[in-house]
């Protein structure tokens, strides 16, 4: 296998190759610190210089305005639905949860516990075909704590991108399509992501949150869940994720060399066009999301007959193409394709969807 | 610099070169898998492997008993100190904390949102000298949720060895010290480390939790912090840290095949030995911990003439040995000596001492 593989695993993600040799090189000895970066100090010049970097690597990419601080967190997205709920809910008496499938059910889950929740219709189902209701028909209590929103559904493959200004704090779980959407920053009270997908490796978190959302806290929020001293401390309230900081800033400078999320997103679009041109053009292959709703990132497809399926996975095997089994709730074949997946890779996979 | 260069940081700490030369194949191609150790699904079998494999060299290591779980949790232990309480108070009205000094108040202090802090005197002073209060003599509230300890304070160089049995759970904070002390684990409750000093990397956390103790957990845990869903999920809750597990796997096994935790103690007494020795036979240093209780994992001392002590961490620093300085709150000079610290550098650091 070796370097004719190729991973289209949900997250943890594929790193490119030219990221893969530097973290190789930095383990060996990091610039002039004479060690590891494995075994860099959270309290060194050379790790604040890593924080402050890729803070400004990650404002210039979307235009992040001043009154919005970026701060990394210990942790994965799960651990933010819980935080979200204890920085964000105040003395509110609900919080809103755009219904959109699996993941934005499971994070109104987790806030539950301390909060009542109220959902928003999120997807509609018309001519068998699922489509996201437009932002303009939102159903949201203007009480509310906020309204959560997930703007890519990773196990069914849907997508939509871009909210409206709001009267309530819009909050959106970027995990899978944080620098694959266009977006602008100013439309929402809080983002965040898992950065496992496009921005680095799993066990990080970064948030980007509007300054004065920051005194809503709750006093029994653990320590380390808190946004407002994560960015007191410039994001080291104690021994932070040195290395797994280190990886996300080098994956930030990769997007800004390869030409930012404009190029990102144009180049997610052409290797989706191709996929879901195959998949429609099959008979066997089903994906029924409506055109503008279905995502760029993670194209998740069945077929009836089951054998189809397995035997397009043995195939795909075969030719180094892994990890594209179905989410283990959803079943069927599922291509998630963040920013490092080379056109070659999906080139491959569209004659194996022709062929089957 | 490079390969020279010693680093007595008191963590992330030093890895073994062996373990760093595994880590960079590994990033290239793990196993056979086809693809990087950093792009590893949380869900696939080589991954589950490797969480059975760690949690089945440290239960060799420390022979614990099978009515004891052992986890790993994103985030390091200040984390945990907010998941201790949250985990173990229950319906107690108070919990007990050992005062040793900066780290068991800090604890004390995360954990006071959750529950009211009973201390347990922990330190005497007579003639000059710090000492621990011995087991036999804490004074402890039967009706106290836990009794929470931290065997080795970091700052000041403070140390003591195992507790008695009790009728209270123990609950101890190991991180600068698993696998550094011979320990029973049968005599605690819960004991948890952050396993960037001896075990790995910084942002991951490994917890052994009695079995018994699970059904105490607040209703109000976020659930990334909850000991009983990361049993029951045998870790992976959701996508956990998996780089940081795997280098913690790797640092188990190299403490297993170099001789266990026995050869641990020795070779840290070793080195300490003769790091105290050079800090008492020269009148310009100052140590005032008593010979029992010294640190033999972090050796902090000073000198009244503070030009002695930049003299020293100047003509260190020429000689490749870094990361010297006291703790911020401390001052002065300290020798973090985890398990990977070579005898050669410590012997340079001696010589630097005697001619101070």
């Amino acid at each position: 296998m070796g370097c004719s593989t190729y991973y289209f695993g949900a997250g943890p993600a594929a790193l490119p190759d030219e990221v893969k040799q530097q973290i190789q090189k930095d383990i060996n000895l990091y610039a002039d610190t004479g060690i590891s970066i494995l075994e860099l100090s959270h309290r060194s010049e050379q790790f604040t210089s890593i924080i402050t970097s890729a803070q400004s690597l990650l404002r210039g990419l979307y235009a992040i305005p001043k009154n919005y601080q970026i701060i990394f967190m210990a942790g994965g997205a799960t651990l933010q639905f819980d935080a979200v709920a204890l920085n964000l809910v105040g003395n509110a008496k609900h919080a809103s949860y755009l219904d959109t499938g699996f993941w934005s059910r499971k994070s109104a889950g987790l806030a539950s516990k301390y909060v009542d929740i109220k959902f928003v219709q999120g997807l509609k189902d018309e001519h068998e075909k699922i489509s996201c209701v437009e932002p303009e028909q939102w159903s949201v209590d203007p009480e509310t704590a906020y309204l959560h929103v997930t703007p890519n559904e990773t196990i069914n493959g849907v997508e939509f991108v871009g909210v409206k200004k709001m009267d309530v704090p819009v909050v959106a779980d970027l995990t899978s399509c944080i620098l694959m959407q266009d977006i602008d920053i100013s439309d929402y009270g809080v983002v965040y992501a898992g950065v496992q997908k496009s921005l680095g490796i799993a066990g990080l978190s970064v948030v980007i949150v509007r300054e004065d959302l920051m005194d809503r806290v709750s006093e029994k929020t653990p320590d380390l869940l808190r946004y407002d001293l994560h960015a007191k401390e410039n994001s080291v309230v104690n021994t932070c994720p040195v290395f797994a900081c280190y990886v996300t800033r080098l994956m930030l400078d990769w997007v800004a060399r390869n030409g930012g999320i404009k190029m990102m997103v144009e180049q997610a679009n052409m290797r989706a066009k191709l996929l879901y041109q195959a998949i429609d053009s099959n008979s066997k292959m089903i994906n029924n999301v409506c055109e503008e709703n279905r995502s760029v990132i993670n194209v998740a497809f069945n077929s009836p007959d089951a054998q189809v399926v397995e035997d397009l996975l043995v195939a795909a095997s075969q030719q180094g193409l892994i990890g594209l089994q179905g989410h283990r709730h959803a079943g069927g074949i599922r291509a998630s394709m963040y920013n490092a997946t080379p056109m070659s890779a999906v080139k491959k996979l569209v004659k194996l969807i022709e062929a089957a």
